[in-house]
């Protein structure tokens, strides 16, 4: 009997040569990114923290852009990432929905972060910038920028999240393995960090505020840029080479697929998988797309769509989207990647349009499903990506009970292994 | 320009359908495993720890065993592993040579373990078994036993050696995540746990007490068997799917190897890659095999060729191999994997008939190499892998010099993100 094979494969040479821009085809313009005075930003006030290249991405109407062979050859690296029919999964929930998840696990930082981080890293490095700063929750963006980094002759140093340095100490390992600098945010390193630990010395921290700490200091120097794991729309631009590939190995699959789903922190993840698919939305294609974020910071869910700041210090402009506002502090969930008060500016536009859903998960959910996964696809999923998982798992139960099985596909957006103290605090231990 | 392919994948039916024995190739026969007044032990002696099927194969003479298809499919999940072309390393060396690893990091555990604990885990089941105890050094094999008793529906008791256990307490959390309960050793639920505990309550464990733990249990309950991660013959066995997968990537590639170079701690993963060739090397094929150990453990390099037990309590029979003596106790070095006072019988009947070679590496080698291997592949090496990619840097360096660069290949044999704690001691941290 043959072997079954449940991953998709595609070849080298199907990597998406280009990211695919969802701004021109919104069903309407986005807002202008404003200043604190209510007045559309400048392009040129950008340059101070991003490269020409960048902003031009940033508000660009061209929909496909042409991906440099230089940032082709790193994301080939590990790129194209399987996409794995989930039938163990399936079993053990007792469903006869056919669930895929999309394997970006498999990058050198072992999450989806990897794909915008090669990409900027090479556009600063062609504008003459030896230098970046950047903020991370979780620590897979800030892993992933460190490699990038590496790959491409950078400096970088990383403020991360108070809470979650302490909650994984060995993504600073990492980093520091990799050649970056690691602070925990609030750090003594920028004024707006001193005064956060001025106010309140045991605060945890929060990526509004690391981010402040990482343009403060980008702004500050001439040779130094800021990037951002999430959010932007040239992020979610460059994350695009997962919903093109999903699309090319549900093809091969001889799948249409009902649901798309993936785990809502910023935006880019979610974006990258679900945006190549809106003009199929826009045409009429029923398949629904559905954001997963913690009950615990639910921005999408119970936020307020309107303009706000992307940092706590307001050193970014002010943009049109979902927000808990920038005071919000969420709780120290197992999940810093999805502690975030705000949305990227595209994904509430579609939100706000109805051409996506979000939901929220508990905690409990996350975990419990998170374990049958890990027993029946021998994969630890991060915390995040557990989220999307849970949502997966619920929705396919969902349509068993309404005797309407379907095709699910999520993003496995990250590994677990540097998530283990989560498991640890959640999933019972012998002895 | 089209995209350089760096990895060389089989297909998935190029999965080895059969394991290679070498037993009946050796120069001359394995002496007899013994028992301690030195009579030869009965095959029947083993049947109250281990399933026929595994003890026939323990003593085969038949060249060929055909994998089982349910293990097939349990090898498929992962399997075949790319072998990859580390051209970053090479360059970052600055060598000639052509460097490629066989990468045994993308198994579910982390590491090549997976091979053979989910045939070990099969065949007890298949004879009706409930339970297994095991051993574990670095966790590397406690995670791939955990998980195959996952696949085959296998209660699992794991006694790790307390040193590793303390250095890696998140190995814990994988294995009770997959539902294996686990103890440190030496532990109060052995006897010979509890001796060991009373002579010296500060004792740092050794894997060969851990066997012994593992081994009194098994013995003392009929629903139960031992399972031992490397050292025996059918553990060797198992493991040659990595050298018969590789000599097919080698023709792929078109490739002549001259150096094939694994770590040895007990001696599985070396034997998995190295005895698909001896026929070759037999018929006078010029590649060297060369196993490389730590300088702090070096039990090819200086122990001696006796016939000692594999644990500390003698419970194991004698077996012909090279040894540091049972009472051998290794410091606390950061490769738990090679903590080992023994050798697999084959392979040290290898070395002693001098068809293969060993070197012992120091610890700044293995993480010197392993920071410039994670700094231009991106993966961070198990330290015990680093061990085989220090041993092959060096005699890339040294062909270098020669001016004879040639084709070496090494087995990336786990990869090392449980291993941080090690990185931390070993790497400048900022801060």
């Amino acid at each position: 009997m043959p072997l079954q094979e449940y991953k998709i494969y595609l070849p080298k040479n199907e990597i998406p040569t280009s990211w695919y821009n969802i701004l021109p085809d919104l069903p309407e313009p986005l807002g202008p990114y404003l200043t604190p005075d209510r007045l559309p930003v400048a392009p040129s006030a950008l340059a101070g923290i991003f490269p020409q290249s960048l902003i031009e991405q940033e508000l660009s109407d061209e929909r496909d852009h042409k991906i440099p062979e230089e940032v082709l050859e790193a994301l080939a690296i590990w790129r194209p990432t399987p996409l794995v029919r989930a039938v163990r999964l399936e079993k053990a929930l007792g469903v006869k929905s056919r669930i895929y998840y999309k394997d970006e696990s498999v990058s050198p930082s072992g999450s989806h972060k990897s794909n915008t981080a090669m990409a900027q890293a090479y556009y600063n490095k062609q504008a003459g910038i030896k230098r970046l700063t950047t903020e991370t929750g979780a620590g897979q963006w800030g892993t992933a920028l460190s490699i990038a980094t590496k790959h491409f002759g950078l400096d970088v140093r990383v403020f991360m999240v108070k809470v979650s340095l302490e909650q994984k100490p060995y993504r600073k390992v990492i980093m520091n393995l990799m050649g970056a600098e690691v602070f925990p945010s609030p750090s003594t390193v920028t004024k707006v960090g001193r005064e956060a630990l001025n106010k309140d010395p045991d605060t945890l921290g929060t990526l509004g505020l690391a981010i402040s700490e990482a343009v403060e200091e980008a702004a500050s120097r001439k040779d130094t840029n800021y990037v951002l794991g999430s959010v932007l729309n040239h992020v979610l631009l460059h994350q695009t080479v997962i919903g093109l590939e999903v699309k090319k190995q549900l093809a091969i699959a001889g799948e249409k697929p009902d649901y798309l789903i993936a785990c809502h922190g910023g935006g880019s993840n979610f974006g990258g998988l679900v945006t190549p698919f809106i003009p199929q939305i826009l045409a009429g294609d029923k398949v629904k797309a559905l954001a997963a974020e913690p009950e615990s910071c639910p921005t999408l869910t119970k936020g307020s769509f309107t303009y706000d700041a992307g940092d706590t210090a307001g050193f970014t402009p002010l943009m049109p989207m979902y927000s808990l506002g920038t005071d919000f502090k969420p709780p120290a969930i197992h999940a810093g990647g999805l502690r975030y008060h705000g949305a990227s500016p595209i994904v509430s536009a579609l939100l706000k349009s109805k051409l996506i859903d979000a939901t929220a998960v508990s905690s409990e959910s996350v975990f419990e499903f998170a374990k049958l996964f890990a027993n029946s696809e021998y994969v630890i999923p991060a915390p995040e990506s557990a989220h999307a998982l849970a949502a997966t798992c619920l929705k396919a139960l969902e349509l068993e009970k309404l005797g309407k099985p379907g095709c699910l596909v999520f993003t496995l957006s990250g590994h677990g292994l540097m998530d283990l103290a989560a498991y640890q605090l959640n999933i019972p231990q012998n002895d």
